[in-house]
């Protein structure tokens, strides 16, 4: 939940002056997004979300994310539109920060997903990775198998503090990743975050992905690692294989994986769950008991790293 | 900033099925109110605030407060109206606890309002103080004299942790209320707690009051005492004497105070100093470090009493 940044009615005037959006009829701080600060905005002529960047976001990045949400909703990918201003651009500044409005998307996040959830997932992902193909920006994903280790540096020393076997796990895993991290697999924009708060749903059918301030270009079997990892859990951590085999074949039937990418994903979810792992465990550490952020466990992804760790094929995963 | 108990879209469902309301479309946390958990929810045929209802709400108070909605949105004040369930009633239960759905009330409440907008609340209150006298319902102010030293002997072992000059003020303070705090004075419903953040506008112009859930049958004079404390003072704690002339002339033009009212106004408006006071000092010592809730300052009510210890008549306060 986050609103860290409060804004007057005098400042979100001006701000919507730069717009062709009619007048303001409310606005509401919106309790969801731990980066940001999160507005829905109501005017004359339709719903928006207007989001403040907060200091974890690069402002020089921000053009790839709108540039994205713009190129993926051309191509049929239902996402939150960046609304343009006035002088042409999709971003401005408000109360000091970078700010942009995107279009409001209906539909509803997934707190207890279902299978068949699953698989509308796998098959919107695989079109996702398709509409982004021809995407001209390139983004390098900040939170891949180079940036583990200086993150794991930051927060060892209290890894005894969550569990005492988290460290020794996590060298271990790290070294192996360093060493058979597959580095040629098809690549192209990834979400990078799709957890079920990211996916929306209309009845039963996904409805639109939110929140791209994580896309980058990497391999595409990563991203769904991660929607392995995000998806296919159950909350006593155990691996739901139906879940699982929902997901996958639903991708594989939109855009079928390679051979290479089959063999990897073993190796790419154990990689998706130390990343989450670690930024969990980073958070943990650093953030302030007063602080309105809500800590999220690090304990959820040793317990799939170790999962991972017993798969050698992808059929552990389901795939058929 | 709030959402203190998070819904499933099952239960979501489950409880709408009891509403005519269309088909779901999606529900997102609002970063708003500190007592209750609310969500604004978009349905096929229109817009909501759904409120779930937590401790500090006595459950049996709540027809009350939807109760009386529906009175003043019936004689045109313009106010979240509770939306009838299926049964008849206003009242359902939802995640265990108790819920009801209002409608969504365009408008913005103003981080600064200027004087303008003061004279608009006391139009709007008096206004909401007449349509207000035919209400059969009758709730007892939970925070009025009699509660205040109950409250203080909480907290007042901290005081001295605030403001060394805090106890021995506040002791002074409550023995002249406790002596002079007047009994008779013209009575109905009062909303109590109309701050800035309960007062919607669009432009100019007020467009709504929200949050009645301190709404209780007391004298109607307080009410415009709370609202001096709320709305007539700046961020540095000085009184505006141009706020206060538009507020309570233009209070009096639509629902003249008496005489006895009028005197009366600095005693009430120091004990509704004192009582917003002693509400954030006891938030102040009991809320945990790690809260969610965000604390406001209890300094800034000590600021007014010692201001309104100073005035002797409701001149002081800019009344013509």
């Amino acid at each position: 939940m986050a609103v860290y940044t409060d804004i007057t009615e005098a400042e979100l005037g001006a701000f919507l002056a730069g717009y062709d959006v009619g007048e303001l009829q409310s606005y509401r701080g919106i309790a969801e997004g731990v980066e940001n600060s999160n507005f829905l905005v109501h005017t004359t002529t339709g719903q928006f979300i207007l989001t403040l960047y907060e200091k974890r976001v690069n402002e020089a990045e921000l053009p790839y994310f709108l540039g994205l949400m713009r190129h993926l909703a051309d191509r049929g990918i239902s996402c939150p539109v960046p609304v343009e201003r006035r002088d042409g651009g999709t971003l401005g500044t408000l109360a000091g920060r970078p700010a942009a409005m995107v279009s409001f998307l209906e539909g509803i996040w997934l707190r207890r997903p279902q299978a068949g959830h699953c698989a509308e997932v796998g098959r919107g992902l695989a079109e996702m990775h398709l509409a982004g193909a021809d995407f001209a920006m390139s983004r390098r994903n900040g939170l891949t198998l180079e940036d583990w280790r200086p993150l794991w540096e930051k927060s060892r020393a209290h890894a005894a503090d969550v569990d005492t076997g988290l460290a020794a796990e996590t060298e271990a895993l790290l070294r192996r990743l360093e060493a058979e991290w597959p580095r040629d697999l098809p690549g192209g924009v990834i979400h990078a975050d799709l957890f079920p708060d990211n996916v929306f749903f209309l009845g039963d059918r996904l409805s639109g992905f939110i929140d791209f301030y994580f896309a980058c270009n990497d391999a595409l079997a990563y991203d769904v690692a991660v929607c392995l990892n995000a998806w296919c859990f159950e909350r006593d951590h155990a691996f739901n294989i139906t879940k699982g085999r929902a997901l996958l074949n639903a991708y594989n039937a939109v855009r079928p994986l390679s051979d290479a990418e089959i063999a990897a994903l073993p190796i790419l979810s154990a990689g998706a769950a130390l990343r989450f792992m670690l930024t969990r465990l980073y958070d943990w550490v650093m953030t302030p008991e007063g602080s309105l952020v809500i800590k999220k466990d690090p304990l959820e992804y040793l317990a799939k790293m170790r999962f991972h760790r017993a798969i050698d094929t992808a059929s552990g995963y389901g795939l058929d």
